[in-house]
């Protein structure tokens, strides 16, 4: 059996090739027309070849990359579907490399991972262009209302093929398609999602299936996860359906909100779960990574997303989307999961993506059952965190029921991790374990918190958040420029449904602008503290909101609950006629369950009819 | 970053538990309640802690295998969908290890491999019944016609629970689901596939999309499979659909063929490509692997897989389905690819299972292009070859031009194989490769084909046919009982879908008997040698037909093409009266592109009224 040749693909294979490879430290590459019309095998073999080399240059030119010679990589990827992707930089393992575009463009075809780092440290990538050549998702501008009928006409631009099965769209990609699924509108004018959008989208794509036989039978031994791939489909049909009026302009029948205003730009990316399967930039159990100069057009996915990794850097990053798309990449800009060190984010430029410009957070874990006196069976609560690893060994792990508190009733420390399958593992731990632990109690890495920087970047122009912060550590959040759908600044405990620990602490607000935020239609503060447990404990502690200026077309400026400790000192508040107010009657400061809140030297000229709306619990809080 | 935890859930972790490990050279399970209603994370503990165990035996008793704390095996298993399974049973690396069930029952939950055998030798599973609560397939009976609206209805039984969404069928399962895709009727007296089949049966579930915008645009840089799972969808949609008429029983419209004759059993097993995910038993890699007095009585997906293995002994194996269902396992019962050595089969019964009985073949992989004077980069025909290795250094590698000869035009040696991706590899040689070599020129592996005994077995009842043979080295195919839908015997060259290699030769049948075969409608022979090519070259040489029954409800017993050598000899041909004659003018013999056939000694009592029918340019053979 020895002589079997084991290569598994799984692993990192060896590839020989003809091609001779320079066993320099820098790995030159030419822009020849025979490497850049697909530069995959020949990239991925000067970097496998040459293991030793400390970086790769490219001549400055258009560098396309197909996914039929790519190395196969099976990924987990957090926030994202774990998928096979193919890569021709599989920056695996390295300690000191530099990827150099020159001010090269990229251009990838299919299910590709342009950067897969992966248990490397001091990895950077700078002067490159990230774009595909087909996107993931599909772009229509809205040209036709029938209000009779509760009917729109949608003429989809020619780089979006489509076909109709059956009524039901789908487009077609080179080696990708996707279904209508999520769908958002875009103002053509501000190149931002629409004012008011929540009015007439997302889509309604979906209702109850009628006819279910014994599908009640169907019984589960352990607890399952229903928003699973195969599990969700349970008891759901298509609610709505489409047809062509003529080439390239389909009509959507069945909608269940107002029709979306002619003129905006319908953007669709098929089903949440299998809609994000290739991020421009993936770093897993990393250290010292940085971004410097890199622009990402689009990913069918995150622009850049960070699992379990130490001290990352990004600098003029700029996401934007290329060509006439209105959509960047189709999930957040920036995402990091479980991350230690230290995280800047600076002079970057996020616009357009269909998701948050950067969220920071860890991850809860659900305890499954105690295996011994240090053992326990633990199990991810999300699908998409499957084969998420919770620390290292020596991290600090806490013990935590949010039902009492949202702080640890136990720490411990972690030994190791086995991992059994992409639900379950078993961790052992360093301490014999608490008496009355019980199944539904979740874990957090203590230990695996960055202190954060965000400075002098621009978020506008995206779908959902600017920023989520979920860690105790130092954040500071300055000098920035915010423009986005929902709140400019997310502080949430989001237990429930996405398992994301980090509970803020120590976090600088100070000298960023606030423009027209929250314009996507939901009542919301423009900074949001907001814990998904219904209770009154403290979750958040320590929130500095210092010298900001919000320009506000609508009402509450901040909304706070579970919060112990909160100083709004020396901001600004001031009005715009950019959009018609949607919430008149709200508030411009929402306080709840919250204590040692404090306002001073502030100044008001916001539109709000009453300044302050707390709780009956809390002691009295003067604006001022 | 060495303290990183780097435990990958796509290798083989190691499992901490509290739970004693006996350290013996056997395993004993003893079937108590807390282990037998989930019996995977206690048998997985059991083999993970204890690696120089001999043996694991099972008190006798039904034990329960569910998959969430199975280990998590990522398979590509040649003739599956490549997928995540869990098992409990990961033999993989051993060296003498025997599963005893002393006649246990395992029932298996969802998308479970029971049975995962990798790079061992001396493996032995004996003396245990598989079996899963929820089948991957569903039945139901037609109990109802409408032939003036061609439509008909179905009573589903009441372990198969569906939902129609869209007015399309999905069966909902433990952990899967599946929809129509393909069908077949079975005969609930007969217990087997109903006579005539082809006539009402597959339901044509597919129809061209009528409305198809730029899709044609959408262009490739590589050849490409219109068969993988994403490109098949292209410009296709449902043409049946459904309706409840009351609950569990409906109608189905738009069928094309005959309505099935009301009182058979409509089986379903979701579409071709995702309906095979969980075999009973899979052996890769490995040698000197037996099984005896195994029963599996479902698999979703074939009932013994084995690939790039050696010396392969089933014995007394049967597969047959439990209570009323009428399908065994969905696939094959047993499927070899690459195998060598000797493979022996004897005294099994197989039955009702969805496709083929027993199919030996190697694989044949087509030329992307030649990257060095020995290095060829190489291509995985089929989807489901993909991570498929055509053999191990040392082995002969023959360079094949089909439209040339089916016999290679040069022969090489393997040197190694770089697994780029699940389609892409680059094969080294120990010499220097012939010049002329172009893309699309095939290679198979001339050393990975085994010598077979296949004896004393029964095979009835189920879809497709009983044995495929494609293995030039010598075959004994003695004292078996037939009765199937297709072809009892089949030897192809199934080049262009299947990319399954092999040219017969040596193969000697002998002392079968055959009962009504082809009962399914096709007009083909019994025993029909062919191949896929249209040409008139020699693929089989040296057959053997020696002392066989040919019990035949209709004409054809023997098809020949492109076959150099064969004897008919000492055989009986019976008329029987089991089903109406369908095909009345069709010869008892067709012979065509072949040489040096002969007909000696036998007995013709069929009711062909053409004996022979040869093509004009073959010498004339007379029927003795």
């Amino acid at each position: 059996m020895k002589k079997l040749i084991i290569v598994c693909s799984l692993l990192i294979p060896l590839i020989i090739s003809a091609v001779a490879v320079s066993k320099d430290d820098t790995i030159k590459i030419k822009h020849t027309k025979e490497i850049a019309d697909d530069a995959t095998p020949y990239v991925l073999n000067q970097l496998l070849e040459n293991k030793a080399a400390k970086e790769i240059v490219f001549e400055k030119g258009v560098y396309h990359f197909y996914p039929d010679k790519g190395l196969n990589q099976f990924v987990y990827l957090s926030n994202h579907r774990d998928v096979f992707v193919r890569t021709a930089f599989p920056i695996i393992n390295y300690d000191g490399f530099t990827i150099d575009g020159q001010g090269s463009t990229f251009i990838f075809h299919g299910t590709m991972l342009p950067f897969h780092v992966m248990e490397s440290q001091n990895v950077e990538i700078k002067n490159v262009t990230v774009d595909w050549a087909m996107a993931f998702h599909s772009e229509g501008e809205v040209v036709k209302h029938d209000e009779k009928n509760h009917t729109f006409d949608v003429k989809f631009f020619d780089e979006y093929p489509y076909e109709l099965r059956n009524g039901e769209i789908n487009f077609i990609k080179e080696y990708y398609e996707h279904d209508l699924g999520q769908t958002i509108i875009y103002d053509k004018e501000r190149k931002a999602i629409s004012y008011n959008c929540i009015a007439s989208t997302p889509i309604s794509t979906v209702q109850k299936t009628k006819v279910r036989h014994n599908t009640d039978k169907v019984k589960y031994k352990y607890k399952v996860d229903k928003a699973d791939l195969t599990l969700r489909k349970n008891g759901i049909e298509n609610r709505i359906s489409m047809e062509e009026v003529e080439p390239g302009v389909v009509r959507f029948f069945n909608h269940k909100k107002e029709l979306p205003p002619i003129g905006s730009i319908l953007t669709t990316k098929g089903q949440q779960g299998l809609n994000r399967v290739a991020p421009a930039v993936s770093v897993k159990a990393s250290k010292d990574f940085k971004m410097d100069n890199v622009v990402i057009h689009h990913a069918g996915g995150m622009g850049v997303i960070v699992e379990n990794s130490e001290n990352l850097t990004l600098n003029k990053l700029k996401i934007t989307p290329s060509g006439d798309r209105v959509v960047s990449t189709t999930a957040d800009a920036t995402h990091f999961v479980g991350c230690r060190g230290k995280i800047e984010i600076t002079n970057c430029y996020l616009e357009n993506q269909l998701d948050d410009a950067i969220n920071i957070h860890g991850a809860y874990q659900e305890v499954v059952e105690q295996l011994s006196d240090n053992q326990l069976g633990i199990r991810m609560g999300h699908h998409q965190q499957e084969g998420y690893h919770i620390g290292r060994t020596g991290d600090k792990i806490g013990l935590v029921r949010l039902d009492d508190s949202f702080t640890p009733y136990k720490e411990v420390t972690l030994e190791n991790i086995k991992v059994i399958n992409q639900r379950y593992q078993i961790l052992t731990f360093k301490e014999k374990l608490p008496k009355g632990i019980v199944a539904g109690d979740y874990i957090e890495n203590l230990t695996a918190y960055p202190e954060v920087l965000i400075e002098k970047n621009t978020f506008r122009g995206n779908r959902a958040r600017g920023v989520l912060l979920s860690t105790p550590k130092k954040t500071v959040v300055r000098e920035n420029y915010f423009h986005t759908q929902m709140e400019a600044i997310l502080v949430p405990v989001e237990s429930s449904k996405w398992y994301e620990s980090g509970s803020q602490a120590n976090l600088y607000i100070e000298g960023n602008t606030f423009e027209d935020c929250n314009h996507g239609g939901a009542d919301r503060g423009c900074i949001r503290l907001h814990t998904d447990e219904n209770n009154e404990n403290i979750a958040f502690k320590n929130i500095n909101i210092k010298g900001n200026t919000f320009k506000m077309f609508d009402n509450t400026v901040l909304e706070v609950s579970n919060t112990d400790g909160l100083v709004f000192e020396g901001n600004t508040i001031l009005p715009t006629n950019t959009f018609p107010r949607l919430h008149k009657d709200s508030p411009a400061f929402i306080l709840k369950s919250s204590k040692n809140i404090t306002f001073k030297n502030n100044d008001f000229k916001g539109k709000a009819p009453k300044l302050m709306e707390t709780d009956k619990k809390m002691s009295k809080v003067t604006f001022q």
